[in-house]
């Protein structure tokens, strides 16, 4: 069998930064043949994907993960050199480690002796990998999806490699996401001398209370999965820098993290209800940046949950925090989602690193996962 | 006798951009010197100031004035040379024709004119003449008064020289000016990722109610020559332009005009308590730009308005409308203090010019203030 540590090196020294793929997946591409793959290299503007297909019936497995990376920044920052992985102390060091190299070669293991035990196996395994999930999330499994969704090609059970795990290998497995949402919004007023005030309009002023309002409200209670929606300005600005003019306009940016328990329109329905109940003169842009996700329950997560009991005696924990992932643009199609993969601590800092243990634990829970599902 | 044109025209070809006085006060104390003034130069840091006085006994009337100028800007943009004075449709063009070296040539001539026709009036004649009230006004006006106060040297009547009128030259006096005060407040969060809003804690919500309570009050209700005090935003700023990040701190910097019906601590007192009142933390650092002044009846607005009245034809109005002066600086020694000059549409602004005619008005509106003063 090949060995993980050493798939997961030959990953690791590519240099493979967003959108740049740097021949990972032609790689992964020839080592997926070998085992009865088909695959289609997809193009889309600067980004390369891979979709890798075994058997063309049902059900379909799919492990989705992407082989581009975080930029290193200064590399003498780093105790090792970020693009050659080097064995310090029992971690593998190097960028991309834990996010997500770590991963594919599990996975990639993990299908070569399921393949090997179980060669007709039921149902069909794929690989969704892109080259972008770093950068705009543009051309890359998005993207893909569409292309699947348009000759109707449907995933029913997916895990997404994303290093879920926050001390040991398996001990969190993300089950959704909560949505993204992000308004730009100008309020508009009218600029002048501060001396003046009768001539002038100062938005700053106008929209106080309505940003007192927002602050305020609460948007809804979350569920048995997914926190309150949250509701954040990250950025606000107004003046001129002189401090005795009125500024003109105001530029608030806010994001919402939301619950499946309300949908990006209702959001955007209750801030200009409120915006306008404030009698604001505004525009505002709604930038949707991804629908939340649940999959609660199912075979996906009984067969994740059985395979990390079974190879570290222990229970998992489903959880719905964090960031946006890939599996936002998967889930939609109706496919059960999971995020599976090592332990996040490092991961988009200096010396990102992975225990080589947890990435034979890591290949082991996938194999076990695959065996639940399609022995 | 000298022509107020030829004089304003000599002061606006010498570029004394604040604080350069370009020699224009070597030029006015030569010319004071011929009428009997005493002299003296206080230089203070990059600031000259002329002190000129006829005579030592009371009551003394001051000119209070300045020779610097505002920049031009590009001079491409003017249809003359801001810096040399020039001739067009019966308009003095050039910077600094209206905001004030055509006061100062006026009150030059009508002084020379006045000394010449009542060689032993009573009381004594002053100028108090500044090349820095454009700038920080630190080194100017302020400074002398200090010097003056230092030595019980009383002004008991000043005219600010400073373009008061609209529409035609005397229309409107300034008898008094709001008070100015600026608050630059920081309000204290925990900087983090949107995603985990239970890890940060954002100061723009934090502050929002408050500020929507600050922009909501109102301070006094004004009186017979003051509007309401106003409390204005000027600048506001959080974030650091990434839309995912919660900001640390937010930046609020504010102005109070103010009336002669509240004081500045008054009001620094009410802010706080509000500010207190919503539990934020934070610092605030305030600058006291000016108290208020009023001159709302006596002998200097009975002369000046008897003057208009004889020159013009009409009556005048008294107003406290508008910026800060220098005559903030003056007025607290108990002067009474009015502030008369040319018709102010172009001040600060390219094309900068006065209407001749207005300028030999002025001249002997100034002229017959003294008459009434101190003939």
């Amino acid at each position: 069998m090949t060995d993980v540590i050493e798939l997961a090196k030959a990953l690791i020294n590519r240099r493979s930064v967003t959108p740049d793929d740097a021949g990972c997946q032609q790689m992964m591409q020839d080592w997926l043949q070998e085992l009865g793959f088909s695959n289609e290299t997809l193009v889309f503007e600067d980004t390369t994907n891979l979709w890798a297909r075994r058997n063309q019936q049902g059900p379909l497995f799919c492990f989705a993960g992407h082989t581009d990376v975080v930029p290193s920044g200064p590399e003498a920052a780093w105790k090792t050199p970020p693009f050659t992985a080097t064995e310090v102390d029992g971690y593998l060091h190097g960028r991309g480690a834990a996010d997500m190299k770590g991963s594919l070669a599990a996975m990639l293991v993990a299908t070569q002796r399921f393949v090997k035990d179980y060669p007709d196996h039921k149902g069909s395994i794929a690989f969704l990998i892109t080259s972008d999930e770093e950068g705009p999330f543009i051309n890359g499994t998005t993207r893909v999806v569409d292309t699947l969704e348009a000759r109707n090609e449907k995933i029913d059970w997916c895990i997404v490699g994303e290093p879920s795990s926050t001390q040991r290998v398996g001990d969190v497995v993300k089950n959704g996401r909560r949505g993204s949402l992000t308004g730009d919004l100008t309020v508009k007023g009218v600029q002048g001398h501060v001396a003046y005030p009768h001539l002038a309009s100062n938005p700053v002023h106008e929209a106080a209370a309505a940003l007192a309002e927002l602050a305020d409200t609460h948007w809804d209670e979350g569920n048995a999965f997914f926190p309150p929606t949250s509701f954040q300005i990250s950025n606000i600005h107004a003046g001129t820098g002189a401090g005795n003019v009125i500024p003109g306009t105001l530029e608030v940016c806010f994001n919402f993290r939301f619950s499946t328990q309300v949908t990006d329109h209702m959001l955007i329905d209750r801030v200009e209800a409120i915006l306008n109940q404030h009698q604001l003169d505004y525009d505002i842009t709604w930038t949707h940046n991804g629908q939340p996700f649940l999959t609660d329950s199912g075979d996906l997560v009984d067969a994740v949950e059985k395979a990390i009991q079974s190879v570290s005696g222990q229970a998992t924990t489903l959880s719905t925090a964090g960031g946006t992932s890939d599996g936002r643009f998967i889930a939609p199609t109706g496919a059960q989602v999971v995020e599976l993969g090592p332990v996040n601590a490092t991961i988009h800092k200096v010396d990102e690193c992975v225990r080589m243990d947890d990435l034979i634990a890591l290949t082991d829970m996938y194999y076990h996962t695959l065996r639940e599902l399609l022995a």
